[in-house]
This record gives C-alpha cells, sequence and structure tokens, in this order.
C-alpha cells in the first residue's frame, strides 16, 4: 500500500484510540455523578482501576485470546501470552491499515470499556477488591473469547453476524454482565421498601453531564475508528450516523420523559444520549442518516421505559447501565436487520441468534464469576459500611474535604 | 486529487468536528459554573438540548438553507429538505478537500455554537421550553440565512467581505441574538436595585475554568478546521495566531481587570481568553503572530470596559457573553481591515458593512422570536421559581443532592 | 519529500500540540482538587496565567533560545527575538516533517508545562505577583537554556545524552525547580507539628481524577508528538509503551500504598499512574512492550517511598509533584541506560551526568530568582492570609459562591 495512505491510516486509528480512552473518563464521572456523594472516591478508584487492569490484562492475555490470527470460525483460540511484533513488513500487518501495536492498543482500549459498564451498576455497596478480581477475569478471558467469536474471525462472524463497534459485543455483553453482577448482589439498603421505590438522587449532575459529553466525543473513535482505516466515505458517514442517533435518542428520552413523569428529567436526557450512541453502534457504517435518527429516536424511548422496567423488577442499577448498554445494545444489533443495507429477515434471526449467544455466555460467566466471590471472598460491604458510605469505609477519606462527611471522617477516626 | 492528501484533508476536518463538538461541553460548563448553585441543572438541561436541537435542524433544513449550492450572492437560497449524497465521486465534492458527509457534520457542530451564546446571557429566569422553541428556530433558520450571506456564496461574500471563521458570522451573530434575547427578558431580580448593581457570583469557579480551557482546545478544531483542509503552513499559523490570542488576551484584561477593581479576577482573565480567541477568529488566516498578539491584546481590554458598558445599561448577562461574543466579534471583524493581509480603508468599511448587516438580522431576528414567544407562551418563569431557583421549579431536583438546595426540594415536595 | 506524508506529519504535530494543550487543563484540575476550598481560585488563577505566560515569553524569547539552528554542541545560543518564518521552502524545515509554525506551537507548549510543575508544590502559601514573575522568568530563560543542551543540539546531545520526551528536560527540570522553590518557600503553617505530620486533605476527588486522566490523554501528545513525525511504527510503539507503563504504575502505586498505608488510597494510585508517565518518557521509544511495563512498575513503587521521604524532610509538596516529576524523572531518565536498546553502562553514566547537570542547573536558577524575590517583593502570603484562604485573600472571592468560604467573603467585605 501507498506509505501515506498507510500512514493516516494508522494515524486515524491513534487518535481513536485516545478518543476511546478518555470515555473511561466519561464513564468514571457519569458513574461519580450519579451516586451519592460519600461514595464517590470508591467510584473513582474503580473506574480508574478498570482502565488500568483492562491494559494491562489485554497485553498478558487478552489480545492473543481474541485475535489468535486464525480466521475460520470457531468458539476458541489462542495464540500465547504476551505482545510480539510479528516479524516482516508492519506494512503487510492486518491487511496493511495500521500497524501490530496499533491494533493492540486500539482493541485494549475497547476492551476496558466493557468492564466498565458493570461498575455502575454495582455502585454504592460492592467491595473494592472483590470488583477488581471480578473485572480483571471479565476483561482477561470472558471479553475476548467472545470478541473472538465475531470480529477475531470465529462462529458469529461466520455465521453472518454483523455488530459494526460493538451494540452487543461490547455494549449488551457489558449489560448483561451488570445484570448478572446486580443479581448476585442485591440492591441498596433502603431503595425497594415497602412503601414504594425510594429515588436516591446523585450527588453532582455537573459531573454526569460531563460524563456524557465525555463520551460522546470519545465515542467518534469507538465508532469512527471501528472503520479500521481512515476511509474517507466510511468514516464520515459514521461520523454523521452517530451524531444524528446520539441528538435524536436525547429528544425522544426527553419527551418520552416529560409524558411519563411530566418534568424535564435532566437525567433521561443524558441517558437518551448514550442510549442512541449505543443503538447505532452496530450498524453505524450501513445506515442512512434518516435510518440513524430513527434507530436514535427508538433507543431514547426506549430508555424510561427501561428504566422503570428494571426498577419494578428490584434491579438496583444507579446509573442505568441496564437499560442504556443492555437494552439499547440489543436493539442496536436487531436494527441492523431492520434497517440499511443488510436490512432482511434472515438477518434479524442471525442478529439475534449473536444477542442470544453473547448475552447467555456473559451473563452467565459474571453470574458463575461474581456468584463464586461472593461465597468466598463475599462481595458486599456490611450494612454499617453502606450508611456511612464507602469512601469512609474503604477508603478512609471522603471526596470533598470540607463536606459534612469529612467531619464524620473525623469523628470517626 | 491525491487520494492520501484527500484523506489527510478530510480527517482533519472531522477531527476539528470532534473539536468544536467539546466546545458545547466548554460552554456547557463555563456557563454552569458562572450561575448561581440553585441553577445548574437548568443550564446543563439547556446545553445539552442545543447540540440536539442545532444538529437535527440542521440536518433537516439548515444545511441546505446555508449552503444551497450556488455561489452567485443573493440573499436567500435553499436546496431542499434533509440529506442526501450528490451522485458522483465523493472526490469531486467541495474542490476535493472532504466528502458531503464530511461537510455537514463540520457545518451543523458549527451551527448548534452560535445558538449556545444565548444560553448564557439569558441564565437563571428563562423558562425552559420557549427558549428551545427560540433556539429550534434560531438555529434552523436564521443562523443559516446569515451564513449563507458569506460562506455559503452570498452578496457578502461577492462584496468582498471576510470572516475567517465566524468572529461575527457565529460569534457576533450570536452576540447580538443575545443581547436582543436580555433585552425582552429583562434582567434577574434584585441584581439593579437603587443602591447599585448587586453582584451574584457563579457558584463554581472550577466548573467555569474546565468550560475555557475546553473552549480554547475544541477552538484550534473552530478555527484549524476553517482552512478547510490539512493545508500545513494554513492550519499551523492559524495554530500559531489562535494561541498567542488567547494568550494575549488573558494577560491584558487581568491587567486591565486588575487597574480597574483592584482584584485578581479571575472571571475577567477566563473571560480575556474568550475574547481573544473570538477576536482573531475574523482572521486567524491572515496575521503575522505579532498582530494576533496585538489583536488578543486590544480584545482583552475590550472586555472589562464592556462588561461595565452592559452593566450600566441594565443588560444583565450573567456570563459575558455580550461582552465576549459581541464585543469582540466586532472587534475582530474589524481588525481584518486594519491589520495583515487584507489591510485597507476600503476592507475595513465592507467588514463594518458585514458586521452591520449580520448583526441587524440577528438582533431583529432574535428580538422578534422573543417577542412572539413572550406574548404566547410566556418567556420567564415565575418571581417565586426565581428565587427558590430553576432547578426545582424546572426540573424537579438540584444539581448537587446533598447541599442546601436539596434540603429546600425536599422541603417542597 | 512526498507532500501527503509532510501533511500528515506536520497534522500529527499539530494533534499532539492540542494533547499538550489539554495537560494544562490536567495539571489545572489536579491541582485544585488536592488543595484546600479556600485556595482553589488561586491555583486556578496560577494555572491559567501559566500557559499564557509560557506561550507568549516562548514567542519572544525562548524558542530562539532553546533551538537556535546550531547544531554543534555548546552550552548557551540566541537567535533573536520574536517568530519569523525562515525563507524558502517550509517543506525543507526541520528535515521536512513539519512547518516552522508547527515546530513552534508544539514546543511552546511544552515550555509552558515545565513551570506547572511547580505551582503544585508551592500551592497554598505563595504570593500571586511574584510567582507569576517566578513562572516568567523560568520559562522564558531556564528552561530553554537546559533544553538547548540536548533537543536544541547543545553539549549534552553531543555528549551522547537521550532524554525521548522530557523525563528530564521537563519533568525533572520541573520538579528540581519545585524543590528549590519549596525550600524557600517553607512548609504551609501547621503542617509540620511537635505531635507529627498532619495531614490537609484535598478538596475534591473528582477534580483530582479528571486532572489525571487528563494529563495520561495529553500524555498521547507528549510522547506521540515527540516522535516528530506520524512515523506509523514510532508512534504506535510510543502509544504502547506509554499506556502499559501508566498502568503499571497505577497497580503498583496502589498495592504498595495497601502495604505501607493499609489504605487503597485513590491519590497514590493516581500518582502513580502519573509516575509511570513520567518514568516511560525519556525512553517511551526505545522500550518493549514489557521493558515499559517494568519501568513503569517501579516509577509506581517509586510514589510513596518518595511521598514519605520528602514529607519527613519536611519539603510541604501538597500535591506530590516532587515525587512525580523529580523522583519518577530521575528514574525514567536512567532507566534509558539500563532496559532497552541504549542499555550500558556508558549510557547509564551519561544519563546520570544530564541528570545531574540539568537537575543542578534548574535547582539553582529556580533557588535564586525565588529568593531574590523573597528579598525583594517578598513570596509569602501573611499567616491572617493563609488561615483564609488565598481565595479571599488574593482574589477577594471563592471557588464556590454558596459555600461556608463565602459566607465568610461576605463578612469579611
Amino acid at each position: 500500500m501507498n506509505e501515506a495512505i498507510f500512514t493516516v491510516n494508522n494515524l486515524w486509528i491513534l487518535v481513536s484510540t485516545i478518543l476511546v480512552f478518555i470515555m473511561h473518563l466519561g464513564f468514571a464521572t457519569l458513574e461519580a455523578g450519579f451516586v451519592q456523594k460519600k461514595n464517590v472516591v470508591n467510584i473513582l478508584f474503580k473506574n480508574t482501576m478498570i482502565v488500568v487492569i483492562g491494559l494491562l490484562t489485554y497485553a498478558i492475555v487478552g489480545f492473543n485470546l481474541m485475535y489468535p490470527g486464525m480466521n475460520a470460525g470457531g468458539f476458541f483460540g489462542f495464540s500465547g501470552f504476551g505482545l510480539s511484533l510479528p516479524g516482516g513488513d508492519p506494512i503487510e500487518y492486518a491487511g496493511g491499515n495500521y500497524t501490530y501495536w496499533t491494533d493492540f492498543i486500539f482493541q485494549g482500549m475497547f476492551a476496558a470499556t466493557c468492564a466498565t459498564i458493570v461498575s455502575g451498576a454495582v455502585a454504592e455497596r460492592i467491595k473494592l477488591v472483590p470488583f477488581l478480581l471480578f473485572s480483571a477475569v471479565f476483561v482477561a478471558l470472558c471479553y475476548p473469547i467472545t470478541g473472538f467469536w465475531n470480529w477475531g474471525g470465529g462462529w458469529l462472524k461466520a455465521a453472518g453476524f454483523y455488530d459494526f463497534a460493538g451494540s452487543t459485543m461490547v455494549h449488551a455483553a457489558g449489560g448483561f454482565a451488570a445484570l448478572a453482577a446486580v443479581l448476585v448482589l442485591g440492591p441498596r439498603r433502603g431503595k425497594y421498601t415497602d412503601h414504594g421505590i425510594k429515588p436516591i438522587p446523585g450527588h453532582s449532575m455537573p459531573l454526569a453531564t460531563i460524563g456524557v459529553f465525555l463520551l460522546w466525543f470519545g465515542w467518534y473513535g469507538f465508532n469512527g475508528g471501528s472503520v479500521l482505516s481512515a476511509n474517507p466515505m466510511g468514516v464520515s458517514l459514521v461520523f454523521v450516523t452517530t451524531s444524528l442517533a446520539a441528538a435524536a435518542g436525547a429528544l425522544v428520552a426527553f419527551i418520552a420523559g416529560y409524558l411519563l413523569f411530566k418534568s424535564y428529567d435532566l437525567s433521561m436526557t443524558l441517558n437518551g444520549i448514550l442510549g442512541g450512541l449505543v443503538g447505532i453502534t452496530a450498524g453505524a457504517d450501513q445506515m442512512s442518516p434518516n435510518e440513524a435518527m430513527l434507530i436514535g429516536a427508538i433507543a431514547g424511548a426506549i430508555i424510561p421505559f427501561s428504566v422503570v422496567f428494571f426498577d419494578r423488577r428490584k434491579v438496583d442499577d444507579p446509573v442505568g447501565a441496564t437499560s442504556v448498554h443492555l437494552a439499547c445494545g440489543v436493539w442496536g444489533t436487531l436494527a441492523v436487520g431492520i434497517f440499511g443495507a443488510k436490512a432482511g429477515l434472515n438477518q434479524v434471526l442471525v442478529q439475534l441468534m449473536g444477542v442470544a449467544a453473547i448475552g447467555a455466555f456473559s451473563f452467565a460467566a459474571a453470574f458463575a464469576i461474581m456468584y463464586a466471590l461472593k461465597q468466598t471472598v463475599g462481595i458486599r460491604v456490611s450494612e454499617e459500611e453502606e450508611m456511612i458510605g464507602l469512601d469512609i469505609g474503604e477508603h478512609e477519606m471522603s471526596a470533598y474535604a470540607d463536606s459534612p462527611s469529612e467531619q464524620m471522617a473525623m469523628a470517626v477516626s
């Protein structure tokens, strides 16, 4: 390939890597904003460590498990531990669009986002170290295995399943794992009472808003980088569909939220943006702008109903991760069979099969890991710690040192 | 054109699109920082919805209104609803520098920034839905019409008016609209009393500072992307002039603020950065580094005087949007006739004419829309709501759930 | 050179410039988060003005002092005031990878980071204007002189010293200056008492976390841009080593922090990330992924011991700048002689000599400037001002207008 084209293709995947990296700050601030003041240090700690663990485990085992270098279907493959540049001309690597190092670091940033989805759902009551152990196993083994099924050239790819940037591979996989984790862990104390469901408002709407904008910002790398080159038509169409789906998701979630709850609900609108983004992710390169708006709008409409659905079933998810990532991830994956260039009944069925297979595996694996941790080291903080907050309980500090919880910290210590 | 050059040109406009996108988070956090704690959710909601509305209306009508595809002067043109890739080779589109999709999404991000300028000026007393209606009409119709006059190939372009990245087309247009909106709306209660002007300090300087840095960050895409290619000399010169104007604006605003008010005023310094950025925007590709520093320095000096000027006239603008965007936008546009490659008396007169025409149209249109809304649905929250804050009044939540305003929320509900 | 390759190389350095720019917001939010609530406006003001002063002085004198255009060793060179594009084809400039303007603005953003390192260490008790004077002199004269020694083609380069992106040139230089400044200034009142060392917790962990993520984000431009082209193998390897060193630093600092202090310390983990980043910076282009992890891990282990070391010696550094930038900067520079392509005893000795020379110069220069300021205008705020905070004392405002310190402000005024 032309050296200049190779250089610009490679550069775009590296810039996309940076954009996906900053999504981790987006998740950290979004989740920090949506939890109570007494649990902020804990959620920041978890989200910081997830990037760290994600990158290290992906270097050691995940990358070679997800991309073993065979393209002939199958359920499992592994090409050894660690990273090593394959011999020969890097220009030849991966079809000539980027280097081996670029491939690893872009995919490694992706891998860590999957585990991050879980952290919001289990916030405010899970013990730190068991959660980190869960994340390490999930991102080192579970995500790469299902990732191989499609992106690594496994059986789902052979079957015709299509998931451009990961509505299912990343978001629904993380969402199903979050659901499993919440079921093992149980709701926060006092959330579901005999008198109804108690709202527990997040402590900082500015942090939550910063989080959603950073996620949208990073999504241009998440979806745009998934073109796997800087192809002008490819990347620019993905930018348009991603933007319009996010916007439509927000508008519809805002209106639907108003019709349901008679208030202008900022959290709902922010989650509408995320729902639209998750929804378009599977088919961002397949849709026209109008189709993208429609897919985003439907995702936006799903959000409030999904939030109510999970809440009624006592699935306590402080940040709405199951609604955003699971519900809209499934919707986006199916939408590839309904709209765009691949639409058709057969494609819908293949998409359904892919969602079911990856959902089942991710749910079962997450359930098993969490259950094993629960039976051994325990996963839930004590009732007293949940009351005073995990910041004091797990970290002996408070997020805002002048705040009342700081006074509490002093009183305790 | 060479495929590799086309690819890198297109990529830079897309990266610039992302940078302009994050300016919306900059506006959101800047404005949130400069308002009172009780109105934070409201301003975040407005700024989130403006991007959403801006992108959707620009897709449906704005893009085709601003760039109808004729280049022969005139006041108005329209090439139909919606987006559709023109037939033929995308390489041929727009002179061969980027695709149709890239053109739309870059210009769409620009469009939304214009309406955002208004939101800060009318903060803390405007009703949510009328403001969103105003934004939708302004960004769908008014901004594209004046945009066409110059960038779309209309009469101002034919007349020789030059506004590189929008000191007038975006910033003064938004600033004039903000002024009109404030005049229709009136000041916040208690701001101007018989005993003088009451300062109402913003609730979070960290948020405001984050906002200004993000705006500066994004401005590299706003100005740098306006080169409309990745031309090395063009983009790199624009980076230098933009950086130095921002820095000079801050330094002079800091010193002028100290001489006027005898304090080291962070808000003034931050607005000095923004003033320098707005000031250089019209001629960022025309100036030497020294000229850029001078233009930025004068913009920085304008800021404190303009703030005092508007305050004495009871134009209540909580974030200083009129000073930053209107006053410095006008200055920057005139500076194109005073400094740089296009300097000359004739150019000054053409620049003046352009500012006057766009200013008059934007002011009149914004005034008319706001006035119509005032006479029909009403635009101002009740006195009681203004007292308790728009977060509780419009959104039934507070930005910081552990804060005193949350207690108020509980007492109210 | 090929026009397309030149364009993409130039573009990557410009994008890196933006990334280094946002590191200034990272420093601002990190330091703001780690100081007390009463000193937040002051630290934001300082960090804002440092970028401003850094860019302006670098344009006027620094760039021509650091890169006088001779490549023949020596201790000092200067090619005149101001910026002016050298005649001839810009393609020929700097070996054909970027334009003169790109060279200036990328190096200018770097320059300002060096002074920023000092601001955190002297926080909460230094007077504003003397600090700004110190920063102006340091970034205008001291940093460019030592910068010339290596990157500008001076004697250290001739001696074989290697510091890829500035573990010593930027970080240890800033760290040694910070140490000198702290020694002249003295600790915060009440920090070191007869009863031991009093912890003074930072006021906002979300701000500190945002800061570290933004620094990591920007570091991809800091290290990645230091390849000085978009060379695919070069940049992608630097991305991998930078990422893995940061991750390893965090993990080891977390574990070491737990072993030493028996708590899951967020500050320690965040500083572990920064330590890993500083550590890999000198050899980011020389290391394999495994070597990068090892260098980062050792840097992470250094952090808690260094924090304790400096604290026992009553070097009061509110943000840990000496541990992160000085200690890990020295480590990273030596690591170039221990690991990677340049490993060897001779290289270790050359690296030691470089660290010693630059450290001695930076320390002595910073000490002399601070001492001169102390003896003339004074550098330390009054005891009363330190008590009520620098926000009220120097700026007559508080960072959070609804907060208790605002009440104090009202009571005072």
